[in-house]
């Protein structure tokens, strides 16, 4: 088995080697610039990490990756534009840098690369494939526009939320496991396994975020701690509270959320001392585990040697133990 | 040989029959707007005639066909974004009836529905389809690049335009055609000629565009006449304009393209006096003859038999003879 490093750097080297240096460049250098931001390249090593669970060889895997690290890109840069997101890893967003109309552009452009890359897939799988892409990039619009709606909605239940965020997230991601795993040859029921426990994971993975961004170490997380808080947005950790908060503690919650003459820096100080009292910390951190052991016994149910599994199983590890 | 009213008529009912109606609605319904717009459904049609070429049975070809009107319309909704533009044929654009966010991303949602409607394509043929559209799918966007380029671009040449207008507008029409008869079992040669016939037939039409905007029946034409002229839009007939004037012609069309606080419609007046003076709409009815005879003699070449090919020359000639 390939170690996550090796595949990481896998990944990188060959997206090095694609050529974005084309005419107009007011269209490929944004494209050229997002994909140079770097990042985990979470998605394309789990594509390689499938197919490598079923096969030695994945070199007919990594084109599909880079198609799904584009596609990743692509709604990066169009949710940019539509959370008016300045900043992503530390660098301007390409609506900022350049401007709206190229962000749209330059968007839609990496779309239809992202399909270009899954073009050459071996004829006999191809339609299957495509179809788990397409369906998922579907979903993932799909997801988006929940989250858009959510904003402007009083009564998301947890049960709305988990939906939007496997549609917005956790779907991409079992999506790369499922189309690396039928590239590596999987069966069937291989394949729709490591889909539910990609699901699972990614699920997982966002509560992860959504607890991070209000109890994370701000050094670790690379992103402003509270920000979700002084946003009011609707996470896991949002709706919880107000699921659970009663009397007094209600009114605190809807005073700080509604309130905008509060100070930033109160109003986080304030929403966490009432997470900290609703044990939202802890609930959250219980769910997480059950996302994660439900995906895991996903995973167990897999027709290959256990040790196989090894990577799929330390990576999921390394995402979950993220630094609070 | 199906007529042009069948086909048009087999498209519409295959529109009415997919369902939109699906959630998050604040995502499908603007799809469903969109689609339920009408207009001429050109491409879907062109896939349909070319299939036909080859083939009797064209069932195979309708699925493809509305991805291309899909992905057409799916451009157009992003078009309006970039172009500002508040209404398409005779309605309010999907930006302006909901927001751009929701224009952007129902946008993204019929890019991927686009693709959809091509999976179930025979397999052994699924590949070479899926390219003829990718590549369309990307040179429609760099043609748009470029088309937004040339607003701040002083020195745009025939060439520059022609070539903008071949990657906008020409290469879907060319892919579409294309599609169709490499479906309906056409061999690489015909399926290439067919594709030059497209291309020219594109330009043809672009350019026919041009002059309509300036020298169109309004009521036929459906637009307001001389909104290129009033927005400095570098048309053939502007950039043509510009290749010709000398002296004081050359003062008269740079006062009138650079001087804001000339009124509307003198300045179209003045812009239409000059191009009347330049021999303007002569020349450009040339180059569109040019074309239209380019494209025929690569219908010329395909190998069926010629009375097959009437309806797609008669469909070429309709487009030509739209009203001036």
């Amino acid at each position: 088995m390939y170690s996550i490093e090796f595949l990481q750097n896998k990944i990188k080297q060959a997206l090095v080697a694609q050529n974005f240096n084309l005419n107009p460049s007011q269209l490929y250098n944004p494209i050229s610039y997002t994909i140079s931001f770097g990042g985990k390249r979470m998605r394309p090593v789990l594509v390689l990490m499938a197919c490598n669970l079923f096969k030695e060889d994945i070199e007919n895997a990594v084109l599909p990756a880079l198609g799904i690290e584009m596609f990743h890109n692509f709604t990066l840069i169009h949710d940019d534009i539509m959370d008016n997101a300045p900043l992503r890893r530390g660098r301007e967003t390409v609506y900022k840098k350049w401007n709206t109309n190229i962000a749209i552009l330059s968007g839609d452009t990496m779309f239809a690369l992202a399909y270009k890359y899954f073009i050459n897939t071996e004829k006999k799988i191809l339609a299957q494939v495509l179809k788990i892409f397409n369906q998922a990039a579907v979903n993932v619009c799909e997801g988006q526009q929940y989250d858009m709606d959510f904003e402007t909605t009083n009564n998301v239940s947890v049960k709305d939320y988990i939906e939007m965020i496997r549609l917005k997230t956790a779907v991409l991601l079992a999506a790369s496991l499922k189309i690396g795993a039928v590239i590596g040859g999987a069966n069937k029921k291989d394949a729709d396994n490591i889909y539910k426990f990609g699901e699972n994971i990614g699920l997982a993975f966002q509560l992860k975020d959504d607890l991070l961004d209000t109890f994370g170490n701000q050094k670790k997380f690379g992103k402003k701690i509270g920000g979700d808080i002084i946003s009011n947005k609707k996470t896991y950790l949002y709706i919880k509270a107000f699921e659970l908060a009663k009397n007094k503690t209600l009114n605190d919650l809807n005073n700080c959320f509604n309130n905008k003459s509060i100070a930033h820096n109160t109003k986080i100080k304030t929403v966490k001392n009432i997470y900290n009292n609703l044990k939202i910390k802890d609930i959250t951190e219980k769910k997480i585990e059950y996302f994660c052991d439900k995906g895991l016994e996903y995973l167990d149910q897999i027709k290959v040697k256990d040790k196989k599994k090894n990577e799929l199983k330390s990576f999921t590890k390394n995402l979950m133990i993220r630094d609070l």
